[in-house]
């Protein structure tokens, strides 16, 4: 668990109350992933939410490119106070993308299971999150679009 | 409005009750847009949330080139079954991208305002709609992310 009052400071957890807030910091800590550790792999089952507290993070798929060989391409840079490993809050529950630590992070992992058990039982927290991921999740395909468009110009 | 027996197959509207489908029938629409008709404008008001029925539906910002020439670079494609103007459920309400019919096409439009006030007097609603919004904007960025790494290989 980590200390209650730091929680209300993040972006991604805005709008929830302190009963809510508490019951979050029992399943949650922080952890500091040192430059090049993985923090998740991809297909890997979504176990945390995560938030940036301090550093970066790069997620990352593994493609074979034409001349055969293995190459990661970065898909996505997390910035402090940005959460990742969304799909820990949506159906099937498996990370898409891997996340690597670009420098060393303190990262504040959330577990998935007692987080999931805590939004059953109660709706107004299960909607505030839903709605956490789905305006992230808009936002960082806007960036992504963008992206994909100055690539084609 | 329309049929509300239709609404019941559309896979952005699973989970809802009877109840919750007729109302929104109620604020529903179907109009049909000849190709290369413009469903709306990036940065308009997000009036309405879009299910798409027949047809295809083309996602796309207009940029300026390095030649100083505007272009339009298609962002995404939308299927059958599939719903776009999502940006009607998510703050501030506005689209981020265009959307053009590709070719001639049967869409079900939900007047937003409508939508949200509905939102706002039932909880199990605007959850399973936040939580619709969150996977279909998921998917989106995921496949964004492919063509992003595909053209960077």
């Amino acid at each position: 668990m980590i200390e209650n009052n730091s929680l209300h400071r993040r972006s991604f957890l805005k709008g929830l109350n302190s009963a809510q807030l508490n019951a979050i910091s029992l399943a949650a800590e922080e952890v500091t992933y040192e430059k090049g550790t993985l923090v998740f792999a991809d297909d890997a089952p979504a176990n945390m939410l995560c938030i940036l507290l301090e550093g970066g993070v790069d997620l990352f798929y593994v493609t074979e490119g034409q001349d055969g060989k293995l190459r990661e391409l970065v898909v996505g840079e997390i910035n402090p106070d940005e959460a990742f490993g969304l799909s820990a809050l949506t159906e099937p529950h498996v990370y898409r993308a891997a996340a690597r630590a670009a420098r060393r992070s303190r990262v504040l992992t959330i577990d998935a299971v007692k987080l999931r058990a805590l939004c059953a039982g109660d709706l107004q927290l299960a909607y505030q999150l839903a709605l956490r991921v789905a305006e992230t999740a808009m936002d960082r395909l806007y960036s992504t679009q963008i992206m994909l468009a100055a690539e084609a110009i």
